[in-house]
């Protein structure tokens, strides 16, 4: 039986491999691809979303476009210098053939959760307002994922948006603070694990030679990708990897070591967007995360070469 | 030529061990000892400074009684469970003989740093407040002054009066921002190194042979301090090492590892109090701090072992 996963994304380079990733995996059915604002304005993460069903032949996965903007911050907070203006690395796709579906992103996801209960996997890529405001309307739906394993956080090392906070997590913290407090199984998979698995030159030229319209996408998009991890950490031609490590989690959780820690979102002032992990558990008794705080690099690496080369 | 060291401290069961080890140091020249609240009231910890000098057979260093409360907080923040009622691990000594000098911490930090221009290092083992209080009244001591050596903080490990915060950090943020956001040489000696130094049941066993009135004084204190580490830590008869690792870096700083990282300090919300390492320098160009993130523990503590013993 594949795990049937709802991946809310907003893509998005590395959102673009995880989702390639999670499309060449058969353990895994993609129920719906729901997006939001985040690497680039909501109208492009939603075309793109679009695109990338249509590349993978599988334009029967709907698409349900969300929030354009976070639940309070009066800010359009986008992160085009790590992504492009498109959001695929300025690589200007053609539009997508097909439309999103006639619910929004929130929606569709209460919707698909009280359809399979107990069976649905949320993997959130990009800012949880979409998941946040799912919570709202269907509170039940807490009780009926199976698990949320999202893409977000630093716990045991630095921000990447500002010294504490990671951009996920900082793009809507209020949205983020609802999500970790609520009573589901949350999984961290944050840049304590994703900064440690860094993608070469070495790694990514091995996958070009596979010459697939994969592999060939992902070599137009990646030049603005490591230019931004160039100018921002000083790497030449490495990448680390952020999205695609949530689908290898959801793949090989064995992957990973984790710590059950209740986290909290620091909403407001200089540490806004701040993933605390409460582990004296002084902040009372919140249902604790598995927070992801160390990752087998090389086993991951493996695992995506393997499916970002499979067409 | 010894270094000459002036001591800002709220006395307090490490404190005692910090300022034991100092006075054993010929290496260092005590100028004055500085008190705070913190560990106890303002009034516990200038007796039990002036008890120190005088058991340190030393009753011409000068002791200046300094703040009771933090620069803004209006809050008592004590520390009472850690180090007993009296601060002195409920030892309940005998009131000293001597009084401390007739001016404030703040002025007595402020004319000692005039007077030896260059010359002085402050070490603060408590709350920043009196080096806070120092630099407003004469802020031309930052370049006069040749290092802050002080015991607080924690930037790559969890806090422990809250889950990002230190305590001496937390009973005043505000000054302790002003003191990270001054142009001085800071050296931060915090949980990052101080909870990485055990002093262990066998350590102290070893330490109480000497059966100096060091070391009975040490005996007496220790077990309020080792019940708060049982109860908070789950530690077995264990201590910390916090204060004597200020004193130990001021001795052998080759036995720390170090980062220079702009320190920036919160100062409200449920993050009050936590010393942000600004390591990629995303907050501006603030001076750094160099921050001890690693320790020679073996070094360390056979260091300690030698000068608690001496007498």
């Amino acid at each position: 039986m594949a795990k049937k996963v709802l991946i809310d994304t907003d893509p998005g380079i590395d959102d673009t491999m995880a989702i390639l990733t999670a499309f060449n995996s058969p353990e895994l059915e993609i129920v719906g691809l729901t997006t939001v604002f985040g690497n680039s304005v909501i109208e492009n993460c939603t075309a793109n979303a679009l695109r990338l069903v249509e590349l993978a032949r599988r334009p029967d996965v709907p698409v349900a476009s969300g929030a354009g903007r976070p639940m309070v911050v009066d800010a359009e907070l986008i992160a085009a210098p790590v992504h492009g203006e498109d959001g695929m690395g300025n690589t200007h796709l053609p539009a997508p053939q097909g439309q999103p579906v006639g619910m929004s992103a929130a929606e569709f996801i209460v919707k698909t959760v009280l359809e399979n209960p107990g069976e649905i996997t949320l993997a959130p890529l990009g800012p949880l307002t979409n998941i946040a405001l799912a919570l709202m309307l269907e509170p039940k739906i807490a009780g009926l994922v199976k698990e949320v394993v999202l893409m977000g956080g630093a716990a045991t090392v630095p921000g990447n948006i500002s010294p504490v906070a990671e951009a996920n997590i900082f793009h809507d913290a209020h949205a983020a603070e609802r999500v970790f407090g609520a009573d589901w199984p949350v999984v961290m998979v944050g840049l304590d694990v994703t900064t440690r698995v860094m993608m070469t030159p070495a790694f990514f030229d091995s996958i070009f030679k596979a010459d697939t319209p994969y592999t060939r996408l992902l070599q137009k998009m990646l030049p603005v990708y490591q230019g931004f991890h160039h100018d921002f950490y000083g790497m030449n031609g490495s990448v680390h990897t952020h999205d695609p490590s949530t689908i290898t989690y959801l793949l090989r959780p064995d992957f990973f070591q984790t710590e059950e820690w209740p986290v909290h979102v620091e909403t407001s002032g200089r540490c806004a967007g701040f993933t605390i992990a409460d582990r004296a558990r002084q902040w009372g008794d919140r249902r604790p995360a598995r927070v992801c705080v160390g990752v087998d690099a090389v086993a991951e690496l493996g695992l995506l070469h393997e499916r970002l080369t499979r067409y």
